[in-house]
């Protein structure tokens, strides 16, 4: 009996076949048909994939079926102190900080007392073109959750 | 001489404010033509207000001059750990566990190496109704900047 | 203008005012017909009031109305650093720590992948009799919430 | 002579073994007739299970007696800070940031000074059906221990 | 209605009453009749108080009621960061790094599996005279507790 | 040349020689004339043993010179933050929190400015039967050393 | 006897007294004769200044001699990490994240062993006009010490 | 398919490489033609080099491909907690902690609300020579950004 | 009654009445014969004064009896991680992060297995005379205590 | 190309040859003819040493050439928050935390406002003989350097 192949090093894997393949996270996403952030956090760790998908994904990269194992584990997912400070990552807390509490005055003004649920929840990334230089523009659209006894 | 009043107590005269009036964060931020949720992040003390703003704001919610005084500060801003854990602020931090090196990965294959600015920058908060339950939507726009030497 | 009583301080005048007068959090959750651990938790200040209860229970205590505004006021919720470390509620903690990776275990296998809503949650807290000594018996009831993209 | 196997191994391999064997954690803590939690718990490292117990376990999932020795061993368990912002665990604790306080007034006034137990104690987890939406019901049961000088 | 004293400025004033009176602690032990350790863990703020012992205290120091209310409110009791490293204290926590994990051993062996209590539990502190100088001997005696499902 | 094993795989080799051999602490103790509480903790890497000692454990375990060597080594002892919370251990520091105050004061009275020593010290561990539970009863015997310049 | 008045709340004033009259920075830097980087930290709490100098500044400022004598102060100058989170100061640390260690190769390689001095050194900032924006030039002028025994 | 050689461990080759050839840095930058600290910055990990400047420092150092597949990786940068207490790193960091306030209020008074770019940036060394001593002078160049929504 | 001045209090006033009465910090030790760096950590908190000290001390700088029995309180000490980081402080610790483990491997080599005793202990400083800039010169100085059963 | 072995290992394979050589720390640096304090921190990976240095050393100890190209690299020295909490390290730190400030005030008395350089620096340890046990001498040597813009 040999353990699982941890999702970190699975990850590892599929970012050394995409490189060397020259394939992007767009032609992945749309070889199993699923939206795109969902499918790069996935195969990043932080989503189980189905069989079915994880194996297409294996056939397209040339890995073999030890990385689709590990692929359909129930992941433990959680806040890593490391990637905090990555500045791409940064500017995005760095931007909670400064208007999270005004987004949460918001929530509570508009729907009551509670949450924008992060389980029941899509996230989404666009490409805006702009005179001034193009933007990123980043969607967090999750279900609203009041707190109910 | 006396000290220029702390952001932080404007902020709670604001809110005593805003609650005693029934005013809501939409009829401040319409009083002075102002984006909600810079409005709000600004009576926060996040932003500097330009002082006819301040005294509109004063003078809607019948608040003296210190408090424009205070709003039009050069504010210093901050991560504040003992927000970090409130479940509405919490959920967005956590969104970005799960999805920031999804975005990482995809803003690099997009736009190159580099970052979405959090200063030339806005995010904007609607409802979007759904039969399953209404919908939190937030969106960041901020200028692409890339690692430019 | 003054600002709202902070909820930390009108938490304290309960306390005081519940032991001088020699009412138990029964007494006080009984008057305002409301849920024993959601009122003991929203007069410590992790939820607000409806003025109606909030203004009860200031009559019930002989306390004024500002206090009952401030139960009003939404709460900043967050993990105190300070209180993880009193006995009575570390045991909790501790048996999360040695627990709470077999919890998260039987939820997969039980309901697939998700969580426990902190939000659509209730907690029970009873005495159970016990021949070798009377047990603490907590119950925590939330909705599960599938990840749902 | 080789140390005996860590028993973070050990619960790696019953993990591949389970998921290979398509075994749920109730089959296993059936073949042991011990509670679920409890089961899983001492799988995954936090308890130390008896010679016939951990024999019947690898018997089942067709590992070798290193493992077998392994669940035998006394555990360190302790607080993993790792663990505690996976979701599905953070939302417990989230929860007792806002209720702990209460319990901990509420089983001061049932009980006196002292604490619910977290040695002489039991956890169980149910489905709950609901029309809204299953539940899961998690109960802590613990022996209540006052200060005793 | 006044909020109750907080525990340590009770313990401030004792400490300053105690001083200028003269008393030691084993003078106000003996007056109330207590251990001696327990005695001082209350008066520091540890545990509460009988009404007949704090109100004997006060009467005994000159203090007014307000004290002795303090005296009998339940504590929050909890690790104090910034105590950790005053040298007479810091001693016995280095000493249970560098036999703390032989302690754990060693009860193992005697008792299984399972902890001494800190809740069932006392501890005294004696002078023992020896020729190369006077030792300080401190005393642990808490109840054992076997983990017990 | 090879490094000298580190004591941690000389503790780990010894945990597994002992459990294999059912040998108790106290006869390895027995075997080398030593306390026990020392010689546990030497074992685990918290003190150098002279090489008779170290020699004599090894053939009592059939362990081999490499481990031997480790077992003579200058120790670098240190508090280490993953064992402060396994519970067998934490309970000792609560018992600090709640009672180390206590003791500081205790200590200044009976014996003025100064500490207990934590290395002109000795600890034991014993079983007291009782009626309603056996006790675990930890003894620190350290020597005074007073503030002098 | 009264306390010297705290640097912080000598900042406050300054910083008052500075807005309301309208002076920039340069003009207070203008009228004691000294560099604006160095006047501007010594103000804010960072350096003692002078007698004279700090008369010269609260007489331009109409601040009373409180303040004089406390910029005169030794300060107790240290990190905060309260202002290593204010975007403006976060970019200098980031930067230093990401060319710190490539500026320590440098510097060994052209000096030797050795650091920049932060005490017998100096700081200037400018604006550099720019067609692509303005920019922020800062330069670090520190002497070279080697490590020398 | 193996994983992608980290970027950590190319440094490591280039580094022993580098001090072999007795190549200095200013050597390496020259070959590839580009600014030295950006050079050394993205040889230690922290940019991504183009193909062509991968393989012509791989060239000159004698390295396999697998250096130069490394050196192309899009990085994860980061604020390392190990690298902030050198000695030669923190005299930088300590400076930000003096100076940081001081440029935060001229980057103000002179740009208005921003900050100075960390991505559009570049950053110098030089040496400046001095009778008392020679200078590390360190010039940090970046566009101003000002927070514009 | 009121609490005794907490030593930090009387620390500050200390300091104000010896600028504003410009006596050095040897003038206060000549004048109560002690010596001079145990006098200064004495005044800052750090020791207990005798009464007959304490009040020398007050009267030489006109302080009232409320600073005197400030100064005879026994201190509780510890690390104050704020003064960590004030460069003249930091350099200390700096260079026991770097010469430390030394310092401990020549402890042991000369003396054995134990500590430089940090209680029966002095320290001294010196200014000493060098063509190339006078020197600090800091000399700790403790009896050695090893690790004794 | 391999990696230049790390100071860590070069310090652990220095280490076991030493004690299996029984040879002083003493013995290494007479051998070298480098003072006391300053080999053992070089050899331990806090100096680089001198290409002759390092081969007599490697010589002296049976070592080969890997070690020696190691010993003679730019270490990256810092903190290591492991070493702290060793006690024959920590009394050092605890010493500086009680006399620190102390420190900090006499040398600013004797001096002016500035530091004792850690760089241009050396320390020696010597044993001084002392009827009540002898004792451990440590002198911290620095160049004054004042803040010199």
């Amino acid at each position: 009996m040999t353990p699982i192949m941890p999702k970190s090093d699975a990850a590892e894997l599929i970012a050394a076949a995409r490189i060397r393949k020259k394939l992007s996270w767009s032609d992945i996403a749309d070889e199993i048909d699923a939206p795109l952030v969902w499918c790069v956090a996935a195969l990043l760790g932080q989503h189980p994939m189905e069989a079915a998908q994880a194996e297409r994904v294996c056939a397209l990269l040339d890995l073999d079926t030890t990385v689709a194992e590990s692929l359909q584990l129930q992941p433990s997912r959680g806040i890593d102190p490391a990637k905090l400070s990555d500045p791409t990552i940064y500017r995005f807390h760095e931007a909670l900080a400064v208007y999270g509490p005004a987004l949460k005055e918001l929530i509570h003004e508009e729907f009551g007392d509670g949450i924008m649920s992060a389980i029941n929840f899509n996230v989404d990334i666009k490409r805006r073109e702009h005179p001034d230089g193009d933007r990123v523009v980043v969607t967090f659209d999750g279900k609203f959750l009041d707190y109910r006894w």
